[in-house]
């Protein structure tokens, strides 16, 4: 027997009713600006001067609203609605606003004339809403704007979320894209027991902007097949006969139910052999702008692309298009609808869920209501010793200690915590984490298979979409976790970056939206040490990216060392509504900074090391500043400023390691920025800056205009001149090696000494030399590759043999 | 009966031993630095100081490529190979050595005991090639870095190519990502008669690089499922026993490829009522690491995620692999693969297509060799009329006439261009095209579709990722083609245009490779204009990802008007080996130049327009220069300009359109880059400038770095202010608005008349009536939406309703 009653006459009255007054919300939205409720004739002037929207997956978006509310209130089942057609706004907008949220959170649009007036006109208008469901829709954890999320938003928010059901609604334009196609594969890593379910809705409504998708034109069977290879239950329903598809899809929505139930009922019941349930889901189909007009100026449009947008076009111009407009407004039965004041009628109030079970009011798409801090360990346990004697000692990787950091937070919080990462986490050197949860799988699991399993929670798939797509559905509904994926290919899901951006700072404005935990991007294996897998692998363009999104949501850091990076982490983990970026290398590297030395550094954000630049130069200006940031480039600053301290001690310099990058900026242009004082403390106001940085130079270039005489920074950094290579021929190949970077200091400093041009000299023998050795042994020269602070020894300047023939003297000025 | 003949034993002999021959040179790439023939046991000293490489995958693309040289041998067909897991570079490298073509590309790699020296040596070292499949592996079309593209790629080089078989091998893991995902649907775009064929081979080897993957552990029923749904008929070949795996797999080749000859015969002699045929797939089940090393240190690698890299670690120090390495490689019976002096075995040999049939030396892989130029009608043709007088006229929709010239493009190009678009291409006014060629669909087509059915060629899927996809594969194979897109959805396919920038920079050191037709992206529906759909739609980023690009290979075009956008894809479509970003609104705009003037000023890259500044400047210097780039910034500049004119004519103007953005760089940072004397002609020594910019302005501080004094360069540009709203309220919320412009040149102009205050003043009122007037009237004030050239009247100052209470003064600089 079904969990769900008989579906009677009296819910298809109000099913039906709550339906045809979203729709008639959606239209009005579309196109008025006055006579909100028909009082009097459509004339011109009710009419909006533009008119902009989507009413074509407006209907079914609503129709299947309407349904799951009936469904909410028989089962009293938590459940929230993800629109991937979020294009249809008006019905979500619509849906809120009948459920009375939308003047929860807008108190200005009432549930009356006035506030529906009100309602319609801020719909695509200035001050006003998107076309799309977006940040300002309640009850939306899911932009409407790019598709293709909505499924991997759907498992990111069921996640560690047993009682939750998210209802997702694909679209069939959206269906064509790569990232949606790759989603559908969310059910191999739904754990029954310990995740809630997700209840995909694939909506087949026949056409895109233009043309037809391709679902919907492929022959059924075949769409069945495929949705079935996925792991799926099929459920269709089609048509557009109604009260008849109101019977079969209620009759589809709760055979669905059931199946979900009995799956968690059983597994948590103990009755599960592991292996991965099969899912339900729906395909419906039915017309595009069902409901709206059929046919317009003799072509049909009902069931085409052309009711996509505004179905109805010209309507201010054209009396004929008016009277359509009209008409087709009217079929709703506004007076069955709406009472004399506006309200929602008692029918169309009768299908609306009560309280938080109102999907618009559903604390977990404002998930900031439901987010508890993590339970972080003290970090500083995972410390790496080190003492001004030990800045020489050997190498160690940095990430390593962030893992066991995540293992600790992973046991502290077995709920509300995960990590994503296309199958890298051991790469990452995070492994530890799976000392305390297997990766997770709910495909069949082998004997020979080591730390993954149903139970796992580490999110390892190939796919950089799934992993950021489920951290956001994740971190929405208030959870915390962090994207951790190679640097090259953090550009695969960088436009989801910034629609999270854009999302963050648009929830900012909000205040009836609580902050929710920040998206937390680590990227390794960087553009610097990615030798063997050449130059696809070597991109740090996400760092640019984060670069230009607003002061309130981006921070990008940089740790030089394993101290850094832990105090960092343990920073962004406390953070809400940003987006984080946290670039450090995972192969052994060397450790500069103790934890107390760290802390201080990565609080302030930028820092200079005196032990690194020359001995006593206290407040007094330098002859040359050198700054870094991003480890591999502090390693070779370094480096060269300990070649310079040895072989021209006159030269005095100043060490300057930068970590949060954006405190460059001016306050006025990002919060994190430094003031004038403190950049004049750091750069003075006139002395030649060397800047070896991570990514791309002209980044520098951006960060440091309006500064005093900004054109005297000369950055460095990766200028596409990557290739296959040994790690220290990588630096050398885009010039911020050790070995350049002294030429640079030569080339700028203040004051030089007379043995300047032999270290010069020296400097391009070394060059010369170091490509000899590399062609020759295949890796680096002994003294690059096993250098430690302190191990650099005066050459002998003129035993210098002449390598440097075939080598021209470096440029006065680094170019980018 | 077949139209391949039965598997001798003979050839089964010769495919054992060319795959075996494959499997020797792919351990030795990884391992080997000296004695390449195991002339002497194996020494310490012979192994590489840094193992690096992937085993894993390697075994199964060299079975299958051994395979399709027979095939190829059998039948003469032309073939390419795309490896989708083409970290097994070695595999691939190798077979392009046995081949020969190796050494015809790289001369000093020959085949003898020397050049496999070399072979071995150079993998993944310095100065040698990547431990990918990549643009240095001849044969190649793919980069084997970034996963996800294998599909999209061959279905690109198949279009119009109506006699090749592109073979194209999709790992397990690839098969995870999102755009591997969304690609198998090319067969709904492929058409028997003028595309060529594509033979999906999914190689399940059953895990990743440290966990298995989906499709692997999946029940094979649901898998077959999968690909039924996804519309191909499925071909299972499953095992690792020898030879009879190799009967099997050459049995499911054959039949595949009498699957498709019967689908192109039947077909092409007009037995077809135009229904996608059913394609042959084959789902390929070997071990990962196969004929590697079964078990190590006690645990098995044969068949796991631990065969992913380098099976059998430590060499150099252990003695016992060391062991383990020379039985493996000499199991692989080294003297009948290799002649004593290194060469390939006659028994090798046997297996090798000739001439251009061999996959690796295929012109279609090497795309250069059969380009072709287009045959471009002259672009003048399609110009808008514009004369100094008509500077004025009404604005005009740009991109249709991009329309017009791509439409005769298509006619004049039947098998040589096509345009792919995510279902934009009538949004973006590119709609022209359909009077020549529909849109490609191989799925239902209903009587009331429109420019729809399988004879089209022009390119419609939603997914950014096939149509990036698709034209890398045309490109990459010599044909020509543009990606259109939304701006902001660039960014979906971002990392895919860093790849192919990264391809083509590549390219250019290689002069075996012929040089391709550029990869044009155009960016239409920009950030300025994408009011209704809000915040998610507006990114001008691409434009900051192409600008990080090496000038060798990134060019960004804004063309101001309709005539400098024909000029622009003119050129475009002459150039090869580049990325040309393209970036222009869709929407009405004001039309600037006669076709001679877009000529020139396109031809120059920038230029002054002495008609938008101040009359009689001549090389005179300005007190001001307003500059911009970018169509909606123009507009909105030289309406600034216009009004200080008016208003304020003491103020002498220098009006700037750059039209080449890379321009603006020096040229040793750019070959586009303007000489210091130009730039200086330009833009003075010191006087300030206003620079309205389309993008980021951060990109403008970039640029100008080095510049006399570029601290004076005031960006003004896209600062993620962006929301829901009206077309020149956008302009306004991120102050890049022609009253905000006027305030910047008041306030930074070397000398300002008494009557500047009020203009000031007057500005802020009409920025405040701006707001008042949206707000009431849901579009913007008359003055601005119906204004051209010269339709500005000057205001009476003094009588200024004061509006201006609400607004503080403009700080004296622009920020960022």
């Amino acid at each position: 027997m079904s969990r769900v009653e008989k579906f009677t006459k009296q819910e298809l009255l109000a099913v039906d009713a709550w339906w045809r007054a979203n729709m008639y919300l959606s239209v009005g939205q579309i196109y008025l600006q006055e006579n909100p409720l028909l009082r009097r004739p459509l004339s011109a002037d009710d009419i909006k001067p533009r008119l902009l929207g989507h009413w074509g997956t407006s209907a079914g978006l609503g129709f299947i609203y309407a349904h799951l509310n009936r469904l909410i209130k028989k089962t009293g089942q938590s459940t929230i609605y993800i629109a991937g057609p979020g294009h249809g706004g008006p019905a979500l907008v619509g849906a809120s606003y009948l459920e009375g949220t939308y003047s929860d959170c807008f108190p200005k649009v009432t549930q009356d004339f006035s506030g529906m007036r009100r309602l319609f006109r801020q719909f695509s208008a200035p001050g006003g809403i998107p076309s799309h469901c977006s940040v300002t829709t309640p009850g939306s954890i899911h932009e409407g704007g790019e598709l293709g999320y909505a499924l991997s938003h759907a498992f990111g928010a069921a996640f560690d979320n047993p009682d939750l059901l998210v209802a997702a609604v694909v679209g069939d334009g959206e269906a064509e894209t790569g990232p949606l196609e790759g989603s559908w594969k969310g059910i191999s890593f739904l754990n029954p027991v310990h995740d809630g379910a997700v209840l995909p809705i694939l909506h087949l409504n026949g056409a895109k902007i233009a043309s037809p998708s391709v679902l919907s034109r492929k022959d059924p069977d075949e769409v069945t097949s495929l949705f079935e290879g996925h792991g799926y239950e099929v459920v269709w329903v089609e048509g557009d006969d109604l009260p008849w598809m109101h019977e079969r899809f209620a009759a589809a929505l709760a055979y669905c139910y059931d199946q979900i139930k009995d799956i968690q009922e059983s597994a948590r019941q103990g009755n599960w052999d592991g292996s991965r349930p099969i899912w339900p889901m729906i395909i419906l189909r039915t017309p595009k702008g069902w409901t709206g007009p059929h046919q317009v100026d003799g072509k049909t449009v009902e069931g085409t692309w052309r009711a996509h947008q505004v179905p109805l076009s010209g309507v201010k111009q054209d009396p004929d298009h008016l009277k359509l407009l009209e008409e087709w407004m009217r079929s709703y039965k506004i007076e069955e609808l709406f009472n004399e004041d506006g309200s929602p009628s008692e029918l169309v109030e009768s299908n609306n869920p009560e309280g938080d079970l109102r999907m618009s009011a559903n604390p977990h798409a404002n998930g900031g209501l439901l987010t508890k801090d993590l339970n972080l360990p003290d970090f500083k346990q995972y410390a790496v010793e080190v003492t001004p004697g030990s800045r020489a000692s050997d190498r160690l990787e940095s990430t390593r200690k962030l893992g066991e950091f995540l293992r600790d937070i992973y046991r502290d919080n077995p709920d509300n915590f995960r990590l994503f990462c296309p199958d890298e986490t051991n790469s990452n050197r995070l492994g530890a984490v799976f000392d305390v949860s297997d990766r997770t799988f709910m495909e069949r699991v082998n004997v020979i298979d080591e730390k993954l399993s149903p139970q796992g929670r580490v999110m390892e798939v190939l796919s950089e979409h799934n992993c950021h797509g489920w951290l956001d559905g994740y971190n929405l509904t208030g959870r915390h976790g962090m994207f951790a994926s190679y640097e090259a290919f953090g550009m695969v899901s960088a436009s989801m970056t910034m629609q999270a951006a854009k999302w963050l700072q648009e929830a900012n404005a909000l205040d009836w939206r609580a902050k929710v935990p920040s998206t937390n991007i680590l990227l390794s294996s960087t553009c610097w040490r990615n030798d063997h897998n050449g130059f696809s692998h070597q991109a740090p363009e996400l760092l640019q990216i984060v670069l230009n999104m607003r002061g309130e949501v981006g921070r990008i850091y940089l740790p030089p060392d394993a101290n850094c990076l832990l105090a960092v982490s343990d920073h962004v983990f406390r953070t809400k509504n940003l987006v984080n970026l946290i670039v450090q290398d995972k192969q052994p590297q060397p450790q500069w900074l103790s934890m107390d030395e760290a802390i201080e550094h990565c609080n302030r954000g930028y820092g200079i090391w005196d032990w690194a630049g020359s001995d006593g130069l206290g407040d007094e200006d330098p002859d040359i500043i050198v700054a870094c940031a991003g480890d591999v480039v502090t390693m070779e600053a370094v480096a060269a400023a300990e070649i310079v301290k040895t072989v021209c001690p006159q030269i005095k310099i100043r060490f300057v390691n930068v970590v949060n990058l954006t405190s460059l900026y001016r306050p006025k242009d990002h919060p994190s920025g430094m003031s004038t004082q403190h950049f004049k403390d750091l750069f003075t106001d006139d002395v030649d800056v060397i800047f070896a940085f991570h990514g791309y130079p002209g980044a520098i270039h951006q960060l440091v205009h309006g500064r005093p005489d900004a054109d005297r920074f000369r950055a460095r950094g990766f200028k596409e001149q990557g290739t296959t290579t040994t790690p220290f021929d990588m630096v050398v190949r885009n010039e911020i090696d050790r070995y350049h970077l002294v030429m640079d200091i030569l080339n700028n400093a203040k004051r030089v000494p007379d043995n300047a041009i032999k270290l010069y000299r020296w400097c391009e023998s070394q060059l010369a030399r170091h490509q000899e050795y590399i062609v020759e042994h295949l890796e680096d020269m002994p003294e690059v590759r096993n250098w430690k602070l302190g191990s650099f020894e005066a050459p002998d300047l003129d035993a210098n043999p002449n390598h440097s023939e075939a080598h021209v003297a470096r440029p006065p000025l680094p170019d980018r």
